[in-house]
């Protein structure tokens, strides 16, 4: 390990908590702790074993800051690879600047976004794309962007990736080799293997590609815009969508619930549901334009709910039905869902009627919860969670997408070489174009610009 | 120690952070743990060393949920004395919750608020005055309230209590043995040191309740009233009283500045400003609502401040010093600062024109800086920060305050007792209820209502 400066950051979220957490990084992590910290047992910081905890008083000079225990963890143990020191003090936002400001003054630096988990990967603890799925990780709220990220934090991704890049590079070097000899004429690339490889890479470059659409839903959540009338009962539905799953998040005291509002979590997918102003029609020129953005929502929707009061189907019935055959009519390929809310007020013969007037009806009462389990199933229906399921390797990230398509290219650019009998050097240099991209995935090729874009989304602290 | 149910408790608040810690307490601590780690070395947990740190995997059964450190404490070297076992893992809400509710279903039960202090105070590991310094801690915001909180925590406070109770047991014992040789007429209790130990309680006890004045304000800020005019620059004034103290907050992300709005650190101590709507006369009825409210945040401030524009003052002066004067005559004894802001636009003249025909007058620019620093010297002035500077021991929680008065009325009942010639057994029964209140501040005498009480206000995880 080469000498780095000391990074310092909260590695815990501002707030009242019970205690937090400050992270130290660098070749003076330790020493910089030992100049502010008296163990209580009188022990030297500096002596202690790796991944060893220590109770004792945060001092500035005589004045006692704080009683804290602090964590050691020696190069390259760590999380960062480097010398780290955790200090975890008592939760006040004052205490912890305090420590702050004297890590400062004892020769740290401010830690920038993702500085830890940038170091992480320049010492060589993970590969790019598992430092990614940190980053994900820890922006994850359901079960199905929590396992994406977890399995690509485990490196299930990249040693795919890994795994074909090495067998390219292993031809791209005999190709290279043949070069050499060309006078000789010999072929230590066994083109047959070669054109299995490129098949191969091609089939998974693909099907990487492909998961694409779905991981990025599963990680970003399934948009699904609600159209109805207001006061149909919008927020009775993500209501009764909530169900137990959302019971358990306000369990966790100051856990926020305004900024997952529309956001619901079923059977481990998340769903975001998005509120429109509905679409009827109208000649008032600003009503019209809130018909136009509901368009646009619908058209950004992977799903449409289209919600009608029951009760009103009698008299506002057609206006409904000519509704539902706009939607129909402008989003054919759309996966719409009609409910009927408010149906425990109707007689079963009312329901009858109902049903014979619109086909595919979804059901629904608030108060009696007829129907929720339908709809939740329903929404599910259209997320596959196949690959999912079979933990299939899916792509979650827009880089990794792009890096791929572009290699994809590169690959098909060296099969039609292949097709056409290329000459070896021209050959080669498509090889090596696809190897590029490969290696940027997993951060074999990388450059400043490249790891700014990556770890300015982090969080400070990680 | 016997046998404690296992709790659990997020010990880092909710929210966007790079790691949260959930700490488990009780007998089945590390047992729990085990069952839900699997370390990156294969040790098993309990064979490990108190103070160590393993990373590995958490599962729920073959699914891992995160990778994570888990730092154990063995009792009785732990928080709460009893086995610890802190998790750290990534700081996602969702990871938060499956940990959470993974540990719920092995057997751990959720902490209630306070409960980890509330098992340290019940183990040993504290007194009651320092387990109630833990929650003042977490809270403090300012270097004053630090300072009486972690003063308190330390075990100065209770230190000095604990000792003139136990001078006080026993003298209680020797009247009380008097008793028992009644017919012998001995004294055990010499009566001159007795008195002597009387007067020095009497005169520590009328110190600790007199410096609840003020530990009261410099644990929860001192509140001053701004009286002025709507745009005559109140929040202005609030800005440049910010200065860099309030810029330190705001470094630190996620730092909420609305919370602390108004409450402003000068020289290490908080000041709440409290806005009010002004005083003019008015014959409007709402308008006199406000005035009233006025007038009742007035009385609840320590401080007033009389805020005017010094460009109008050759129009409104009469009005502003018609409100002067209501203020002075209304509350005589409030500290009143008079402050003419904008003083930059004024001319010499006008400013000696001000100053002759308003005394004690601060001079505030905004814009120019002028009188900032005046005007913070002028707040700090009314903070009597002696005791807090000699590192005196003060009283900040009304509890201890409404002990101590409870206390000294034995203590002043003993004194009539002694100085009447009351009979020994008498003596002893005051003796012994000034004890019973003695201990009550330090918890030497406690029962469930109090300590419930007490931990109630603790966040949950402390």
């Amino acid at each position: 390990m080469t000498h780095t400066d000391t990074i310092v950051a909260m590695a815990t979220p501002a707030g009242a908590g019970a205690i937090a957490v400050l992270r130290l990084s660098g070749s003076d992590a330790i020493n910089i702790a030992s100049t502010i910290f008296t163990s209580v047992s009188g022990k030297e910081l500096a002596k202690q074993k790796t991944h060893t905890v220590h109770l004792g008083n945060i001092k500035d000079g005589e004045r006692v800051i704080d009683e804290a225990l602090i964590t050691i963890f020696k190069n390259p143990n760590s999380y960062t690879g480097e010398d780290v020191v955790e200090i975890s003090c008592h939760g006040s936002n004052y205490i912890q600047q305090e420590i702050m400001q004297l890590c400062l003054r004892k020769g740290c630096r401010m830690a920038q976004a993702g500085e830890f988990t940038l170091r992480a990967f320049l010492n060589g603890k993970m590969d790019l794309s598992q430092a990614e799925a940190v980053a994900d990780l820890i922006a994850s709220d359901s079960a199905a962007s929590h396992q994406l990220a977890i399995q690509q934090m485990r490196g299930g991704f990249s040693s795919e990736i890994k795994k074909l890049r090495e067998e390219l590079l292993n031809f791209a070097s005999l190709i290279e080799l043949e070069l050499d000899f060309a006078e000789e004429d010999v072929e230590f690339a066994n083109r047959e293997e070669f054109q299995k490889l490129i098949s191969k890479i091609t089939h998974v470059l693909k099907r990487l590609i492909d998961s694409f659409a779905i991981g990025n839903v599963l990680k970003n959540g399934i948009p699904v815009a609600i159209v109805g009338e207001p006061n149909v009962g919008k927020s009775t539905l993500l209501n009764v969508l909530l169900n137990e799953e959302r019971a358990i998040v306000s369990d966790i005291a100051g856990t926020t619930r305004d900024t997952i509002e529309d956001e619901i979590t079923i059977g481990g997918i998340s769903f975001r549901f998005i509120d429109t102003a509905g679409i009827r029609e109208t000649v008032d020129v600003i009503e019209g334009l809130g018909i136009k953005k509901t368009f646009e929502k619908i058209e950004a929707a992977q799903v449409v709910i289209y919600l009608f009061d029951a009760e009103k189907f009698q008299v506002s019935g057609s206006k409904f039905q000519d509704e539902i055959e706009t939607i129909k009519n402008k989003y054919p390929l759309k996966n719409l869902v009609i409910v009927a809310n408010k149906v425990d007020k109707l007689s079963e013969k009312e329901i009858k009627n109902l049903q014979s007037a619109i086909s595919n009806l979804q059901l629904l009462s608030a108060k009696t919860n007829q129907g929720v389990e339908e709809l939740q199933n329903k929404l599910l229906e259209f997320v596959n969670t196949g690959a999912l399921r079979n933990n299939e390797t899916i792509v979650t990230n827009s880089r990794h997408y792009d890096a791929m398509l572009k290699a994809l290219k590169e690959i098909i650019k060296v099969q039609q070489g292949i097709d056409s009998g290329l000459s070896g050097d021209l050959l080669a240099i498509d090889i090596r174009q696809a190897l590029y991209y490969f290696g940027e995935i997993t951060g074999e090729i990388s450059n400043d610009e490249l790891l700014g874009n990556i770890f300015a989304n982090f969080c400070i602290g990680k």
